[in-house]
């Protein structure tokens, strides 16, 4: 793999504390995926012998975003449904089109996510669905990095089969592609699946030490049933099952008593926070000051682009930013780096990626570079402000992955576009006509 | 004045319910800065002499968006200070900066906000603020749409210059540009403008029978603050004043009772919702379901950049959308639709601009055309929903307003945006260094 040099270039830093630094005009050099430098001024004549010499002096170079939480193949259904009550919309639009995707549908579908998720500086993905050795295959393609699960649900015959899909999925792609590719556990909710079917899952986690991802007290009326069935909340069903005590990314966490984020907060439980899907299926908003003030580690995520309906880390940086301040009436509470840093080093550290989510020596070269021109981003008074309050994902302009480029100058090196939108807009329309026979 | 044809394209047509039907495949001819002719199909070849045709194939058109609230010259303070205390951030920073403002930051900061209002699809701004001669040439220059007023205080020496330069401003601007620029009078809010003074500018108003706008119940210390002075609330005292006889623009309205809703209703006041602003500076989030439930209405506004931090309409839309659905734990309130209708045809009609917002014969041409290639509006199941929940202002490629390009391609053809970029930071960074003296 050859040795890459960014150089000229703004970089933005996050050091240990979640603030950042900022190296006005320095350089990053990359070699087997990894950054092996990241310093002021410019590199010697020595360094750049053998190297690709990158000018990045329009260009501010950050941590890939990482996205926490999602349904790649769903882009497809962006904009089929909206503006619908919560049932409705399931029962009636999204369940019986879901019934009807095949594999060309996730091939598609996750390949459209991949567009629009490089091209707005997304360099890790989480993925909860079906065919997801096809999502396995569009991230080998792709060059993204991807942490992927077959989801898990037990109140039908197929239990078993998706737990004997997940294994097969480890067996063909767990480290694949240098390690780009991760497998883990996707049981999909505590509604979904009953407490034995649960407890398989954790033997099956334990066995294989396996981390999990759980979609975790999403709505209001899912606590109301739970509390009738349960006579607890879904926090307090997972650790007395024992769920708690495995390496758990629990999803969405809208509604937490104060016992639920202190339970969270003990076993060490990251968290996903969607505030643009929360908002649009009205299931109302996360409590991340309180969340982020009990310690528990807060990354964000999109969820699927038919409940968003984009797949822009940049305004879910911005919307955890802003909702907790008209919220409180405080606008103080997430202040930009900690916005930049949910998105970055928390995000990374919630998928259990270690080495991923700075710019230091020795971590994954994922990296995206921002145009520091855009009339978005001008003046200039702040970097972090003008990234979390301003920019949007189109104002980024490069994206490499594990050491590779994904895109440059804005244009993608690793897909076909045209075809892509072309692909994903035949299969989906066939797919509707389909579902209205 | 050339005719121009837009030919091929998809074409959102606001009904006037406030909903909107497509036209598939249509053409809009467009003479003497109106539109003549919406329809579906292709135009006859003896429509075609002598006319401009612009492919628009890739292209949805409809009105220009239309920014009800702004501070166009503070888009310099983008990122100077964020995230501090509202009293601290304007004691300690903006005023300070703004204090120190000339004639040559209000010309670059607003044409800098040109640059990226017409990037991102307004047509139609609002301005209330200094330097409003500055700021009318630029407006002049760049072929925007311009709503201003000179911002009117009342607790210094200067209340009559501010009067004054109203009047001068009326006289040499009112109806300029064929009418693109409209001058209505602007007391800033009721805590800044005595009643002895707000009486001056309502008998103003009679005489020259122009409308207001002001900022209105934006927080909740000033709402304290009002009802220690006057026991009652601002929109009380406006209609105990008289002002709301008049024809008024109400900027932010975060804090209304329910009889404040009542009385702005029954006065017929257009609020500008502002809930990107609101939420920034930790205002709260306005009551919109139930301004709109009285038949208030409402159009959509940025703020100025320096709390908001950018100036696009599509982001407005959105949180006008969300908010609500999160807020009340309903995701069918502020459906799409009503999104773009404040957006357009409503923010206009508050804008006490007749002919505006809608695409029809006869109607004025500020039409903008949005890339429905783009990876965000695939695939395309919904147009208003791509629009109003994955779409961003960087998807806009076409912008017209009376009838003239201002951007085609994705260029701007009446600014030269590398040269206002490079102004303008240059004469902010030497604004900085004389305040940090």
């Amino acid at each position: 793999m050859e040795k890459t040099i960014l150089d000229n270039a703004t970089i933005l830093c996050p050091e240990e504390n979640g603030s950042f630094s900022v190296i006005d005009r320095g350089f990053l050099v990359v070699e087997e995926g990894v950054i092996s430098e990241a310093s002021e001024g410019e590199p010697d004549p020595s360094q750049q012998e053998k190297a690709r010499m990158v000018d990045s002096s329009n260009l501010i170079l950050m941590p890939g975003l990482v996205n926490t939480h999602g349904h790649a193949a769903m882009t497809l259904l962006r904009s089929y449904a909206d503006d619908l009550p919560l049932m409705q919309w399931l029962q009636e639009k999204i369940w019986p089109i879901e019934s009807k995707l095949s594999e060309e549908h996730f091939y598609w579908g996750t390949l459209l996510s991949m567009v629009e998720m490089i091209r707005s500086g997304t360099t890790t993905f989480t993925d909860m669905y079906f065919g997801m050795e096809r999502v396995a295959q569009a991230a080998q393609e792709s060059g993204m990095r991807a942490v992927i699960s077959q989801g898990l649900f037990g109140l039908t015959e197929m239990k078993h089969q998706f737990l004997n899909d997940t294994e097969e999925l480890i067996n063909r792609w767990q480290g694949a592609c240098s390690g780009r590719i991760t497998v883990i556990l996707g049981p999909h909710a505590p509604y979904t699946c009953p407490p034995d079917y649960l407890k398989e899952i954790i033997k099956f986690s334990q066995d294989k030490d396996l981390p999990l991802q759980i979609h975790l007290s999403e709505t209001r009326d899912e606590l109301k049933k739970h509390k009738i069935e349960h006579d607890n909340t879904p926090v307090q069903h997972l650790e007395k099952l024992g769920l708690l005590e495995r390496p758990v990314l629990a999803a969405h966490c809208v509604h937490l008593s104060s016992e639920d984020i202190k339970i969270l907060a003990e076993n060490n439980v990251g968290v996903s926070h969607n505030p643009g899907s929360n908002l649009k299926l009205g299931c109302g908003i996360a409590p991340l000051k309180d969340m982020l003030q009990a310690g528990i580690k807060v990354g964000l995520g999109t969820d699927g682009a038919s409940s968003n309906n984009n797949l822009d880390m940049f305004e879910e940086m911005r919307l955890a930013a802003l909702l907790p301040k008209g919220l409180h009436e405080d606008p103080t509470l997430i202040p930009a780096p900690l916005a930049i840093d949910m998105a970055t080093r928390m995000g990374a550290d919630i998928l259990f990626q270690e080495k991923l989510g700075k710019i230091k020596a020795g971590h994954k070269a994922d990296i995206i570079g921002i145009d520091k021109s855009s009339p978005r981003l001008t003046p200039l008074h702040s970097i972090t402000s003008n990234l979390v309050y301003s920019a949007t994902g189109a104002d980024v302009k490069l994206v490499m992955v594990d050491g590779n480029m994904l895109m440059e100058k804005g244009e993608l090196l690793t897909l076909d576009e045209e075809k892509i939108k072309f692909e994903a807009q035949r299969s989906v329309d066939q797919l509707v006509r389909l579902v209205n026979d």
